[in-house]
């Protein structure tokens, strides 16, 4: 049944298919007057594009957006907006041999289940390209919390297999193909994949996403919060197997007089909560982490069956990246950026003059 | 904003505060025939309740739910089940003395801050009391899971602070006050609590729940993922701060030659996955897990502000779980019974005889 | 599936049965600080009770409605409102006779067939005694409206069988059983119904209903129109058989140099519109008429069938109303505010900033 | 806000202005298996596309669709749909006189309230233009209906200004530019055309839709009806004022013993009810008339203000159709296709059983 469409009050409603046509959507309940080109959009595009370094898949797309509708004279008319990207690289004959067999850690056999069908190349609508128009959607929320709000949204790699972070500096993300925010793991990143590539393996990675500059009172409780929405989009993420808000799984051996954030006239004096409470925004940087699983499409042979239920043997060719984590970076940017924009509008509703007041104590104090 | 109405398909729509009259809910889109009565709701009810060992709040509420429509001549009708719970041992004197103080850690400050005001009684909505009608909901999916596909759902404790469980066994599970599921740790966890409460202190946990006898092809890619569902709804419990589908965060760091699951002719070799590829089901057991923060209200002091914004000392009263986590498992329970049967019914919308085809492989082979 | 929740961003969730236990439903949306009590509620519940003339069913009912939460210190929270009408005299026994056969013009084949089953008391859930709560939520919406726009909403009963009106005072609608805003009318209505009700026959009804002092601006085209969302509020009456609005079916004849109406720097010079354009309020008086068919359950005998198909004999008996369109005025005023507030809550979430500024026009200057 | 999806379970999300780059949409929720080729939804776009006769408007589109998604190997694969229908004929230079001013009887006015600004080249989104992507919509639950229900829907005209109709004859339909079912009133039809065209004003018309082969069942109350839903989604087109179901506003004057269809061992024996009781299908034809309103850009001058509020005169230029009610055929059986499209599906998910029962009368007898 439906469930290509997100968000409530500002949706996004995708289609398209790694190898088919085009992928396209509809963005839905932009405020008029916002400023729009394609050019904002492509800046994140390209940051998500295949074939930018070695260490992605060697697909080659431009992943040009087009604007269709909704804006006029350069600006939303709060109409919806129609975007379109057209499949280039498609080269589905690279496919061709698994239209048969079910690949591991892939969703071939659950589709073919589902549906009773499925399109197999390049794995149709399961693919991770259909994420290309989350991310020009997200792209259109970025920009309208930035402008409106001063929200800003920073995603980055945090771990990549046994490499971790030991700090963070935005600045430093979009200046590597890891979207790695400690310059002093470049080199070991860079190391690690050059061996994993040659190994014809795959790793896992975790990616972080801060929005900084956040107002109070994001987050419809007791079931649409801040939280649960984020977490649904995360986990709606090709490969992500885990979400965590703040502290996430670490609060398991805190204890309550070490987790709660203390309440000053200056602000909050930590961010254990991840800037949610009660499902609502705090003020605080919100702060989300996801696990990432490693690719499933990889050159060491393994064992799986045919759609006959026949045990085969099975090497995944075609062009794939060695950890999809990194590439999730510019995704979760823009999926953070949908659950912001629709709780931003759905919070406006209930009471404009609320979302402007100020706060009793400083927002951002404590990050 | 309107944001109490959990589900698209099958719906609960909740209401009531810690310290209201009453709590209820409407509960929409059960399918008719189902044999219903309170007796079957209250089992679950009584496993949450307040009040039934010395590790839970001192309150003590009989829950009793009463369905008011929606069931005649003892079974559901196809119409809408409104739900009702009395509150009783509503002691609000206890509170009083937080109508003007935020607590830190709890949601005091957001609801005061996003609706300029908040019933400050026992937490109001922000209250993990709200619950019980979700688990009363839950009770009639878990019903109707059971009986139409044989899904059952097991909860659990697998983790409280620093002790782990080394094995699952459902029997157990509902024979301790912890819902652990591992006899050989209830001592332990006898003797980490009496020790807590002493100390006025509480302790987070992790809280696992494993649908067993899934049907493969639940999940409506790209955004109504099965896993994506699932993460909201178990964000959206009160306390949750991170959720896992199958191996969760340890994919970090695992292989992707590590991580496929094999699937032959007599099942899937392993559960890396948590029963989910792709946003759809895989016939294998679900298996999610969660983490839950220490509970905020503790009899340690702390400093906090008051609404003026002025530092003051605080110490919070009342009757509080030292580990929420605990009486979560039944609350993880009924909303993963919820995902699924909103699940099962859109499944079914999209075509019945996919439904019932027979799995190229059988679903239940690798747990 | 489910179909019990009305709006998307203000929603009401409802459940009750004719001669069930009680009535009931959740208010979501409404927005914190609107003070509100039962008695706020009890005005329109008083207007649409049975039992209050001759021309009604004889069926008692106080219809006292309880709020059960969302409401503290006798304002709204923000959080979701409960809403509870207990039944008192369901004398089921009357429908006995009723539970295994087909009540022509009744919905009892269609509920039997879509759902295999039926609570036949009544009608059960098919009854129009459902509207008691619509009618509760209507009111609080209704005070909204009223109170930070200014809207007003006038429902009256424009026709009864051939009894038309010549002029509409709305000081008179509420001094006379009938809802009549004419009061040359009154008489004629008296005997019509008085001889109607010796025949055992019934007659439909048009009923109207106009919104005054509306802002400019509320509907959300293309599908989401004010107009569009009015229509389906309206046809979702129970009785109601056709929805105009403005002109309605006239504008068949009409040609658009006699349509259209014209802007002056003073406002329109007329209302053919019943004041949407392009499925936005255009600020002139809200328009909209119903058509209601007479009452099924007449005492008047004829033919049918019993659930096994065998061709019988059937008097309706029971207390019904000779005239459904007259009760239905308070509940299509109920419907028209619930399709305002939505739409309200939805311009704000656009732009509040739009919605306070100065029309082009004044609005009210044609009504 | 977003406003531009249509549906529940099949839902359609459209965006595209009249003098855009391109309109387009996004079809989902349907089921997989389904035969589907863009020649199947070219029928009724040539049904509908302008150009195709002298009285509608002179712009010529060839209104050919692209499917970009969702289908593989000539079916559909249970993922979304895209649509897209590029904009050939724009001349947007026709409509640069309108910029500044407000055309009576148009959108102009709200659009420029609303969002403070205006896509003003041929209406921009207000444009029936948009319809296109409705009607290639509805060309996919069209042959979904057909294919697996067997349900057909014939619209047709059935009143343009005085001219009614005496006769409907389904064959006729297509056969003349009128979409009129009565061969007798074509030649009446083409003069008072011809003549209406020199006068340079325009004329309202009534349409009507019939479902024939309705199943029992579909509709899902209380809220979410099917006569509702039809009333929304009729009174969403352009220019309709008015939706009648069954006898419509005929039930004014109507007695009860009058209008109760009655129930025979071989099915009904009238069908005043219009195929709808209680808000569910009888397995009757569904009827559905509607009113839409003269065309507002008519070359009679007139007196509007422009944007500053000043009073000018006004000769609306450009190529019209004068009876927009022509067109409308097409549209609206699009729109009756999508709503029971989604109906269906939704009365699937409550139980495939229900829909295959055998009724207890035979449906279709009386229609």
């Amino acid at each position: 049944m439906a469930g290509n469409t997100f968000g409530k009050f500002f949706t996004v409603s995708t289609f398209g298919e790694s190898h088919g046509i085009a992928l396209g959507g509809v963005v839905d309940g932009c405020p008029p007057g916002l400023a729009l080109c394609e050019e904002d959009l492509q800046v994140d595009l390209d940051r998500r594009k295949p074939g930018t370094s070695r260490y992605t898949t060697a697909r080659r797309e431009d992943d040009e957006v087009q604007i269709l509708s909704g804006v006029f004279e350069g600006k939303t008319t709060g109409t919806s907006i129609g975007l379109l990207i057209k499949n280039k690289d498609q080269r589905s004959q690279d496919y061709s041999n698994i239209a048969n067999r079910f690949r591991p850690g892939h969703a071939d056999y659950t589709y073919q289940q589902k549906y009773g069908m499925r399109d197999y190349r390049g794995g149709g609508r399961s693919s991770a390209r259909e994420t290309a128009i989350r991310v020009a959607a997200g792209g259109i929320a970025k920009k309208f919390l930035k402008q409106v709000y001063g929200i800003e949204i920073h995603g980055f790699l945090s771990q990549l297999g046994p490499i971790g972070i030991d700090s963070v500096d935005y600045d430093v993300i979009n200046t590597n193909p890891f979207f790695c925010p400690d310059e002093s793991k470049l080199e070991a990143l860079d190391e690690y994949m050059r061996d994993l590539k040659k190994s014809g393996d795959s790793i896992g990675a975790k990616v972080s996403v801060v929005a900084t500059n956040m107002p109070v009172g994001l987050g419809e409780p007791v079931f649409d919060r801040l939280d649960a929405d984020i977490a649904g989009a995360m986990m709606g993420i090709n490969a992500v197997k885990g979400v965590e808000v703040g502290d996430g799984f670490e609060v398991i051996t805190q204890k309550g007089s070490e987790h709660r954030d203390t309440l000053t006239p200056e602000g909050f004096t930590s961010n254990h909560s991840g800037g949610v409470l009660g499902g609502i925004s705090t003020g605080q940087d919100l702060v989300v982490h996801m696990a990432l699983k490693p690719t499933s499409s990889i050159s060491v042979p393994g064992k799986t069956i045919d759609t006959e239920g026949n045990a085969i043997d099975i090497v995944t060719k075609g062009r794939h990246d060695p950890c999809v984590g990194i590439r999730a970076v510019p995704i979760a940017e823009a999926m953070l950026a949908l659950v912001l924009m629709d709780h931003c509008l759905r919070h406006r509703a209930q009471n404009a003059d609320v979302m402007s007041q100020t706060p009793v104590i400083p927002g951002n104090a404590a990050k």
